[in-house]
């Protein structure tokens, strides 16, 4: 049973009146992190995906462990002008204003099945983007893994078409 | 022997006249990603630390995965404005004007042995930064580890004082 009270809550963060769930309390203590990592690889386990993807930057706290467990390639979307080669990108909307992330284009093949691993499920903007560049790829399985799910932000709706998969709600 | 040619160069990013090694050819490549994994395992396990800090985000690439394998506590440093709880912060010198890196003042306890991980040493003004952070938990030991070493760039005398591991270098 994964105790929810190691991810910390951060009033306030990054604007007046969110509840900020700070993960690095349980990244701090190697037994949290370590029963939460072997929860989310028995899911991807199961899931048998082709390709690992992990979101910039706190999706990298799983989804490359995941990766070298299951001996599969690691992809990183990232944030607007950090990737070198040439890229796919997508926009989202943020509480004010936009941002973009970004993909190789030669990050995988087509027809692949792809698990994408980000720690935190809020109001799905994100995640939803990154499922849109994905698709460039025409994957025959789009999965998505989460540590934690903020159900009152209803992310899973932006998900709509993919199993979301989740080890804690609140 | 890890093949460095699973790295690629890109001409002229982020700026003209820049060779930039691109990493992510290597973590989709899963043999020659374990490959580089199991090698700087090794070597984090030879230095034997109490804790692995990792820069953002390539760092995340190889730092959490190895704090996973070691079963050790996992740090992160962010970019500024990232880290929701109270933090440290330091400065330091890009090509154009500064920026800022932090970490949370509760992010480990006094006198550790502490291993910083990241991808490439370049400047080192990075790595030299995040060294300045850490010793503000005064560690007994503090060594640093990277893929890859850009000698060209004497990052390495940036660190003077710090061991430096390196599995490459170019």
């Amino acid at each position: 049973m994964i105790d929810i009270r190691k991810i910390r809550v951060v009033p306030d963060f990054p604007d007046a009146g969110i509840q900020f769930y700070d993960i690095t309390t349980l990244l701090n203590d190697a037994n949290a992190y370590e029963q939460v990592f072997l929860s989310l690889l028995d899911t991807a386990k199961q899931i048998q995906p082709d390709v690992i993807v992990a979101l910039e930057s706190r999706g990298y706290y799983f989804g490359p462990a995941i990766a070298l467990n299951l001996h599969l390639p690691f992809v990183p979307i990232r944030k607007k002008g950090k990737l070198p080669f040439t890229t796919y990108q997508e926009c989202y909307n943020l509480e004010y204003g936009q941002a973009e992330i970004e993909i190789h284009t030669d990050a995988m093949n087509k027809g692949l099945s792809v698990l994408l691993v980000d720690d935190v499920l809020a109001t799905g903007g994100t995640a939803r983007a990154a499922c849109k560049l994905l698709q460039r790829f025409k994957p025959r399985a789009l999965s998505t893994l989460f540590l934690l799910e903020l159900k009152d932000l209803h992310g899973r709706e932006q998900l709509s078409g993919y199993p979301v998969h989740t080890l804690l709600s609140v």
